[in-house]
């Protein structure tokens, strides 16, 4: 891997786990002159700066892009309007503005609209994360042989976007370029549904009478145990994601109950043929994605 | 902890993923005498051997059974009337028969009219697993610090039921008591519908256009990649749990789906703030499975 300053100044407006995941892989491979960490809240930046993950901290969006040439946001969709119309004047011609967020259609309607002549916008999404939050939550391997998904919208300047996707490079990512609608469609299913559910049955079970909730905690099997993970993220950024990529969620979402009332069916009426069918056809998607090599968690391996 | 023999002779009856656990851990620890393998298809006890696990094996299960003083049935659940059929005739008086479905009221229903008068039959349930099936997934560690459910119908008597809950904390589990049709309703929720959901929504997945099945796999993220390891797990075996589990199955599932239309609903009308309400709910569920230090998977420490 080359190595050297991709970027002068970087500007990270949101640090929790992916924003200081990545600010830890820009300061340890020294990839650029100045990093600046941004964030509404006091103990956000402080713990920012207590890990020495950033050069400079601030409160305020407009100061923090002043004089970058890449503007990231890593703050929950909800607040990317915000975000850019506060942080357009001080964006300077040729600066970069890039994202990370899991919904990539709404975050051009949302974006695109404030940000002047002159300024790149790449969005793109790191398949990445844990159910952990914050700065500290954040480690320099997170993005290793994960993808990230890069959805310029038609005409974006092409080196603007060969310089982002050669930052993911460099925290250890593999780029593929994608349509923003096809994304969306893409992880409402790999990511937005599967947390839909987990959110649900965790849900379902933080309802049941006290002394079966306090069984169902204390004898957690397989299965639940792993949604619970799941149904532990961020509730700010799912909040967003759902709000942000309705139609595609409601879509597999229909496709899933469908699939689910057929089942449901098959239980009642114990029909066992359906059953073992459908669960050895499952499977196949399995042994795919080992195959892909993307069926292990992320998790710290050297730093915490 | 103590140590010596438990048992003369202990009969696994079946040799998959938690039958040869178990008996990894009698060899190592040398609690049996003698262990025998019982299981249908060559190449299983043949890998038993290989494995060198097991004492002996046989094709026949009142073969296994005969001078046995305890007897584990690990198949799958459907086929426990046969086997109880099959080993009765070779109980001998106060040999014990247990096993470790993910069942129970099914369980003692299919058995219990088998056994002859002055066999103890002490059912329980392991609540460990992988996706992994076959002798050669099993591992010794696999019920550290997991619960051992055992649900011995009124009237068991005492010194079997204790006796069984040694072999078990042997192991390593922490040992509950628990009425069969409690256990039932606690496992419906922790793990059975959890399972019947992954399958659902990977099923769902398998039926997607071929072009975006593979992007599916390709880019699986954190969510769908956890539903096809649980949906990667024995087809058999669940058919099994499912048609033996019903009542509290689609009474949980009748649960589930009402909160997952009332989810949808909040989703279609855009309601953030009854998104943000659940979400936020669920972490406390999480927090309770990590005190309770039953959030990490079982992964094979020391052999394979």
């Amino acid at each position: 891997m080359s190595s050297g300053i991709l970027f002068q100044r970087i500007a990270l407006i949101g640090i929790g786990l992916i924003g200081s995941s990545l600010a830890r892989v820009v300061k340890r491979d020294g990839l650029a002159g100045h990093v600046v960490a941004c964030a509404r809240r006091a103990e956000t930046l402080a713990a920012a700066e207590r890990l020495e993950i950033v050069d400079s901290t601030t409160h305020d969006p407009a100061e923090a892009a002043a004089g970058a040439d890449l503007v990231i946001i890593c703050t929950p969709i909800g607040s990317y309007g915000e975000v850019a119309r506060a942080i357009a004047p001080s964006l300077s011609p040729g600066a970069i503005v890039s994202d990370v967020g899991s919904v990539k259609r709404a975050v051009l309607e949302a974006v695109t609209p404030h940000l002047p002549d002159g300024v790149h916008f790449v969005p793109g999404h790191p398949i990445a994360g844990t159910e952990n939050t914050g700065p500290e939550a954040g480690f320099d391997t997170l993005f290793e042989g994960r993808w990230f998904l890069i959805t310029p919208p038609p005409g974006t300047d092409e080196i603007a976007i060969e310089r982002v996707a050669e930052l993911w490079r460099r925290a250890g990512s593999m780029v593929a370029r994608m349509d923003a609608a096809h994304h969306d469609h893409v992880l409402a299913i790999t990511s937005h549904i599967p947390h839909l559910i987990a959110y649900t049955i965790v849900g379902t079970a933080t309802d049941l009478e006290d002394q079966l909730k306090s069984e169902v905690i204390k004898y957690s099997a397989a299965g639940f145990r792993d949604f619970t993970r799941i149904a532990g993220s961020d509730p700010v950024m799912w909040r967003d994601v759902f709000l942000n990529n309705r139609d595609a969620v409601l879509e597999m979402l229909g496709r899933f109950t469908e699939d689910l009332t057929a089942l449901q069916r098959a239980v009642r009426v114990g029909d066992g043929a359906a059953l073992e069918s459908l669960f050895a056809r499952t499977r196949d998607i399995r042994r795919g994605v080992v195959a892909a090599q993307q069926h292990i968690p992320p998790r710290p391996s050297e730093e915490g």
